[in-house]
């Protein structure tokens, strides 16, 4: 395409209330522009770039053996209502009514709407496996979008959905789906990582996150290059500790002192000079509604997420002042494991541990001294806690490390939680009624152009992937009024176009610098420059955009290096 | 695909609530589903074909120098307040507000998202001509969504926008999309007729629509043969008569006559033993607001659309009894033209018609032997009424035929409505500043799938155009048990495929005559049935689903029998 032609609205400056690098960038290239909060329009530029994305999940989403379908946006209520979502899921859900004043919302995601299509689709084993994917866009009413592509409210979506007839052959699909993401994710050309996670609102029993690796993601990652262990912080284990046994001679006499107004854990570690190490932290929480009490070591954070699923409640909330007061029978602050009335559970942090500082359940007052078994007992010791980076790998007791990235895909395996709240059953061999097994599969396609971004930049613009590139090759004559020139750009824009190449002639009547910036800011992975000194010598120059590397090559030769970059995609 | 794999619910009844054709017929071929009024989703076969003509679309916009965008679902209410449209646009605009109160709407188009991206990013004539499309879903919450795929709420939309300097440019991108979209239709394989057409809600001058022939349409066309002059019914002109000399020595002598309870043209022409044609009818509208008096022949219908583009008006209703009395000082029924105290405009119908029969405008009176000039005068006569097929061509006089189709595209001169009101400007070559010269172009994506099944079935199902065709060819071993049939069937299968053929082989373990009536049902063009006769002479049967036609040829002659059907696409 003529740049002098395109719809490429360029920035100068960087727009004030873009936070993050990609952000900045594709407002900067052109590629995107704020309709409204978390609203994005896709620009040709950009729209080039989500369709390369959406065309390699394609492939590899047909060749995995899923079929592509496109549900509505606008979902009826009943379907929640059926799943339990309804009330379950969050404001997120955008809800409103109709002309008819039937209630509807316009979907966060399809599971409700795919498993009324199955259930009333297949009847019979014979019919089962089947993968159903959609591109599709999805509406997250986000309380703070934020970060351009990254948190938006409306995006595109790639979700599949399998339906197994038992959790083996679930599990088969699963890891079909698993394959075919790290073949897209490789294929658009990203450093990435699949990590185990929380299953969050959508459920189910297991979940791994796509990441790729960039400073600037949200989510941080807990990886072992010993044994490939990898999970998103938090979710991230931490093992369980060996028992050691219990020399009770070395318990201390439990004592009680007056600490007023001496409430965190670092004024009741200067207050009794002792290290947080020795101190137990109790946080109470409510439940769905119901207390219950975490102790964890002073020097270490709770992980609600952990404590939310080994509970398996609903709604985790950390208690009200009046819950703690019922509970411990005195304020936040002075709270304590001895004598609590309520379920408590112990970090692994506090096994084998003695001796230690704890609230006294009485204001103003905390005790020493405090030992398990002889002074108080737990429900449970569990892993609780936020892992840290100077943790033992939970498989092989080897070195962790810590990454940031953003998350980009998501496959889950649901189970039966949507097949027995929508009753999708079929026939089994016996003629006897079963459950569907399902799974579900997502990769934000929004997103994972801007963590391309996050990942491939430099001060100087985007450097996109060749696979992904909005365009190829730029081909950059120096002057357009040089007839020479021109026809030489002319000539080759032709050429390579009927090759299948996709090129920018930039034929602007600009100087060579203008088009340099543009050229790079916009991130075309190959730039052809067209001189007056290398042609006169039937050369041009074509230049790397992630490596900088300059040839000055024939224009015969340089046709067949691009031709054979663009082989090998 | 194998059959067997495929997520294909094909019903033999049909579904009782489906009223067309297309509708019934792309429910029982498994290619959509109903989630809710007026929302379907696609099932595989269906979305296969919706992509065909979208990526048919896509080619030809790109060709015609459109570039694609994607802008969003959900759009703030400001915008459409900036272009006047908030209110003026009906309960089809479906309005709500987010969790932070902010007034949003359901796009149900996006002149006013396109008009601000460009409005932000071209500020020179140097950056204009620009069109810019998209194919994205939007819904319109219709009063009475029906007949499937014809007229849902949720739909997916190509929508195309352009930008000029001028209205001579203007015309010249309205003559570029017209021949895009006369390809598109055409290589979809659709027989259609372009015809003039009303702007309706768009608004702008002026509009073509493009109408896929099919006696279910819900849109009349007139057509000339002559001339090739075409136009939607609603649009369809009326040349104005020649006038003729009065004779006014032929007035015969105004009489009134009582003719009580007679207040319709047929009582009227009963009672008073007089024709239609002798009759004028006198209705009265409100135009915002304001009444209008409008005559015609007792035996023509008024066109409303003629009308409200007559006077101009927002809103064009028929009065309510207290506005026709007020201007007639008479109640329905009774009204004439004759001291009524409002604008009168009269159709062509009525010119040179002498001694005509009028209402009184006294209840339970008619006035016989009424002439124009000497009874009443008239602000104008127009082109006002119906168009019948005997009516002449408004171009050329030759003869005229009516015709029913589905509207599938819409292309509108804009002018500067939406430019104007939300000042998308740009600074001419002088550096003063002009408005922006728009035009807008939609092709209903899955109405254009829709509109197909109208003009090609039979009784035993779709017949698809190989250019949109879900599936190319479908082998039908009639027997998988049988080793031979098979092998025979896996090796032209993986044949074809490799060569880019879409190919359906039907391994399912049914009866020759079940996979017989499914591929009639879906559709697919070209059916290779292998049975054991024909191959033990090395041969096999090839049948074309629309013209029925049976050949037994070689397994190599029906390779490239396919073959070369594919590459005339």
């Amino acid at each position: 395409m003529r740049y002098s032609q395109m719809f490429l609205p360029t920035l100068k400056e960087i727009p004030s209330d873009a936070e993050v690098i990609s952000h900045q960038l594709m407002l900067r290239a052109g590629m995107i522009r704020k309709l409204t909060s978390g609203v994005y329009s896709y620009l040709p530029m950009g729209y080039r770039v989500i369709r390369k994305v959406e065309q390699i999940i394609r492939e590899e989403m047909n060749r995995a053996g899923a079929q592509e379908i496109f549900m509505p946006t606008v979902q009826p209520a009943e379907l929640w209502k059926e799943s339990g979502r309804w009330n379950f899921y969050g404001k997120e859900l955008l809800r409103f009514r109709d002309r008819k004043d039937s209630e509807c919302c316009l979907g966060p995601t399809h599971e409700e709407v795919v498993t009324d299509i199955v259930r009333n689709g297949v009847k019979s084993y014979r019919q089962l496996p089947q993968n159903l994917y959609q591109i599709q866009t999805k509406f997250r009413d986000e309380i703070r979008p934020r970060f351009g592509l990254m948190r938006c409210r409306e995006f595109s979506m790639k979700d599949a959905y399998s339906f197994d007839i038992d959790t083996v052959n679930a599990d088969l699909s699963y890891q079909k789906m698993f394959a075919a993401y790290n073949r897209i994710f490789e294929r658009c050309g990203l450093k990435f990582r699949p990590v185990e996670a929380d299953t969050g609102s959508i459920g189910g029993s297991y979940s791994h996150e796509f990441l790729v690796i960039a400073d600037s993601g949200e989510d941080g990652m807990a990886y072992c290059e010993g044994c490939g262990y990898a999970a998103n912080l938090e979710k991230a284990e931490i093992a369980r500790p060996e028992e050691q046994a219990v020399d009770v001679s070395s318990f201390l006499t439990r004592e009680e002192i007056h600490t007023p107004e001496v409430r965190t854990i670092e004024e009741v570690c200067a207050f009794l000079q002792v290290r947080p190490e020795n101190v137990i932290k109790t946080l109470v929480f409510s439940a769905d509604g119901v207390p219950v009490a975490v102790l964890v070591r002073g020097d270490e954070e709770v992980n609600e997420i952990k404590v939310k699923n080994y509970l398996g409640c609903d709604i985790l909330e950390m208690a009200m002042d009046d819950m703690i007061q019922a509970a411990a029978g005195s304020p936040r602050g002075f709270v304590g494991p001895i004598g609590i009335k309520c379920r408590t559970l112990a970090d692994y942090s506090l096994m084998n541990l003695t001796n230690m500082v704890v609230g006294a359940n009485r204001e103003d007052y905390h005790l020493k001294n405090v030992n398990f078994e002889r002074d108080f007992k737990v429900a449970a010791f569990a892993d609780l806690r936020v892992v840290r980076e100077s943790d033992p790998c939970p498989r092989c007791a080897g070195g962790i490390h810590f990454a940031r990235g953003v998350e980009v895909g998501h496959v889950f395996k649901l189970g039966t939680k949507y097949s027995k709240a929508m009753k999708a059953i079929y026939l089994d061999k016996n003629g006897k009624e079963q459950y569907m097994v399902m799974g579900c599969y997502g990769i934000g396609v929004g997103r994972t152009v801007a963590a391309c971004v996050e990942q491939y930049h430099d001060d100087n613009g985007i450097i996109w992937p060749l696979a992904i590139a909005p365009f190829q090759v730029i081909i950059t004559p120096v002057n357009m009024n040089d007839q020479d020139l021109a026809a030489a750009a002319e000539n080759l824009y032709a050429d390579l176009s009927s090759q299948g190449v996709e090129v920018i002639l930039d034929d602007r009547d600009e100087r060579a610098g203008v088009k340099f910036k543009d050229a790079d800011l916009i991130g075309i992975p190959l730039r052809v420059t067209i001189g007056p000194k290398n042609l006169a010598a039937g050369n041009v120059e074509i230049k790397n955009r992630k490596s900088g590397e300059i040839n000055i090559l024939s224009v015969e030769e340089v046709k067949k290096f691009i031709l054979g970059a663009i082989r090998q995609l």
